[in-house]
């Protein structure tokens, strides 16, 4: 056995030692056996690069500060790049790219803002650069679109991207907390950060609806072009009213692919029904539907965050990395800028709005409308669902009546 | 074009003309430039064999009633078996492989019984026998677990398998629809055949667990040694006790291994809570959770059958078929047959009781309990539920009470 694993073994070299990275190093560990089975070799982690000292720590004979003896190191095939941020990530992935290593990563803000070059990069040099990880943490979706479901035309992907905020909005539904009770038990319990801006205002469902438009369409979707309303403006009025109708408030990032190759993405709470298949993924669980021409709706659930199960998705990519060694390399999307829908193709649906103004007015401007009610709702505020729009209509309809809010109603 | 698809493509015969090798022509035909994208090549139907006459047909030009042609035939690479059931289907295959082609099928049947036998062959004679079709219908299961989960140990996989008896189930639920209607409903729609036996007996799903178990353990997990109970003997009566203490019953299909490799897999009509993931498969859909040791519960949902769903996986393993072409090939399970779990390791669990006793009489035999109650229930009968038993115990607790009915109760 010890003869066999020396002769057969790919090295990988592990970036950022954080969450992710340490989980990648336990997994590989953990089930090394079922690995070995399915690799038809080991992996040995011979480098671990992190800018923490782990010279007191069981890594301490891989743990290196520089990239450079990983580089140049013949027996290190793969890169695992788990640091997040673009910077230094984007810095190493280049290099180690260019020195000719596959690179797997579960940098979600590197692949939606600079996978398309990197991809480039990879296919020059021949091997790989993969990203399971960085969309919905350990659920199977990014391959399986690419093969599972390569006989059809995809024609929507949406989904709960963000594990933080369907947690916060699964305690405002089932307990009616109003958003900063939520958001500070999610700080309290490790779910989301000090600084929860990223989260909360949809920036990191943003990058990840980015990776999957983009993957979709084959070309690039950039987060700066997307229209990304987070979950901030959500109040337990609004669960409340929702609730009351037989919806639940979640937070989606869409991408709708147009018949003529253009792609409409973008980040919003939406009122789903309660029986949505979608609504059964509940505190920090992340589903996503993906719309095939051939299959029909297909739905993808499981945990979108955390060490193992993020760390799944890495090894499984190290895998296919080694799968896929000998086969010509593609890029999944070019660094053209995807094709947005003219103005004049607008996105209808029935919309909740909440409005300080009174019902008859509502019903003038509106035509067909349903009044919502809720316990402890005062004549202060109106709460309906409208008739099918798109979001210019809407706005000119309720100009004038002072601020309110509007969220779209998403039924199949 | 015309030039490069002659000289570019690869051809495909369809044995079995019927739903699904009719959908998996119309997919080829429908989104042929979406597949060359994917395949970098074209992929030609050269033949169809069917007994039914196709001569007054669009297909008249490739149809055949023989294999011989097929087979000799260099220009086929890939042999799509849509013909369901063992024989001829078996020989064809066998036959097939022989040859030297791949073989994509959707034949649940065939797959579960002598699946083995004809990996085994394939692998001899350096060509693929693929079947994601077979299990779940359009929803991409088997290849997620064989490459996207490679990383974890799997531990369990449940789900709802059948999509005729969902339905059932569904009505029985929703309108509290006795079964004997509710069944008729289903054959009036199309969705149950006029003999129901294959999936109302449980049969179907059974096939379908023993592929997902064998896959999972990598050794033959034979249909006849899997205890299966189908849903005749739910009643409305059931649904409605169910439903009072916030559950559903719902047909699962559970294959689970055990620490020392042995697995357990049956078919039986569990209770499981409203708000658990898998209950948000009604109708006709079918859900399937997988359980990791690193990535936790991951989920798959999507249509269970249909013509163009179930192409779809077709089309994606005669896709797969192209991209595994020069790798070494292996078989998923050996024809030995799996170890179950001796009969001291039993299945714990709380379980659902409807039985003709009182009360006073069942708290004595069984302990701690909980008793429900329905509209129109009568002191005639008694429902309840149990603390967590196995089989053995549950019987020798009820035995002298007369006949009963008992579902497992399935709760995280």
């Amino acid at each position: 056995m010890k003869q066999s694993m020396e002769k057969n073994s790919v090295g990988i070299a592990i970036l950022g030692f954080g969450v992710v990275g340490s989980g990648v190093a336990q997994v590989l560990e953990k089930n090394r056996e079922q690995i070995w089975r399915k690799a038809s070799t080991w992996i040995e982690v011979k480098y671990i690069l992190d800018v923490k000292d782990l010279s007191a720590t069981p890594c301490a004979a891989c743990a290196v500060r520089d990239l450079d003896p990983i580089l140049t190191d013949s027996r290190v095939d793969i890169v695992v790049e788990t640091i997040g941020g673009v910077e230094p990530a984007l810095e190493y992935t280049r290099r180690a790219l260019a020195a000719g290593k596959s690179v797997v990563t579960s940098n979600k803000e590197l692949v939606a803002e600079h996978g398309a070059q990197l991809m480039k990069l990879a296919q020059e040099k021949g091997v790989s650069y993969l990203y399971e990880a960085s969309v919905a943490g350990g659920i199977p979706l990014l391959h399986p679109i690419k093969q599972c479901l390569g006989a059809n035309c995809i024609q929507e992907v949406r989904g709960i991207l963000n594990g933080t905020t369907n947690y916060i909005l699964t305690r405002m539904f089932r307990d009616r907390l109003p958003f900063g009770d939520a958001l500070f038990e999610a700080q309290t319990k490790g779910y989301a950060e000090a600084d929860p801006t990223a989260d909360v205002e949809g920036i990191d469902a943003c990058r990840k609806i980015c990776i999957l438009a983009s993957l979709v369409s084959g070309a690039h979707v950039a987060p700066a072009s997307v229209p990304c309303e987070g979950i901030r403006s959500v109040t337990a009025a609004d669960v409340a009213y929702a609730a009351s109708a037989g919806y639940k408030i979640k937070l989606l990032g869409r991408a709708l692919m147009e018949e003529d190759g253009r792609i409409r993405a973008y980040v919003a709470p939406h009122l789903l029904p309660s029986e949505d298949p979608l609504c059964c993924a509940e505190d920090v669980f992340n589903a996503v539907v993906v719309r095939g021409d051939a299959v029909g709706d297909v739905m993808f659930y499981g945990r979108g965050a955390g060490s193992l199960p993020t760390a799944s998705a890495v090894v499984s990519d190290i895998l296919e990395v080694l799968r896929e060694k000998d086969m010509p390399k593609d890029v999944d999307w070019t660094v053209t800028p995807a094709k947005e829908p003219s103005a004049n193709t607008p996105l209808l649906s029935r919309w909740y709005i909440r409005i300080p103004s009174d019902p008859e007015q509502l019903r003038q401007k509106l035509g067909q409308v349903t009044f919502l009610s809720r316990q402890g709702g005062g004549p202060e505020e109106s709460a309906l669902l409208t008739e099918e729009m798109d979001a210019k209509r809407l706005q000119q309809s309720l100009s004038g009546l002072g601020s309110y809010t509007a969220f779209r109603v998403l039924e199949d």
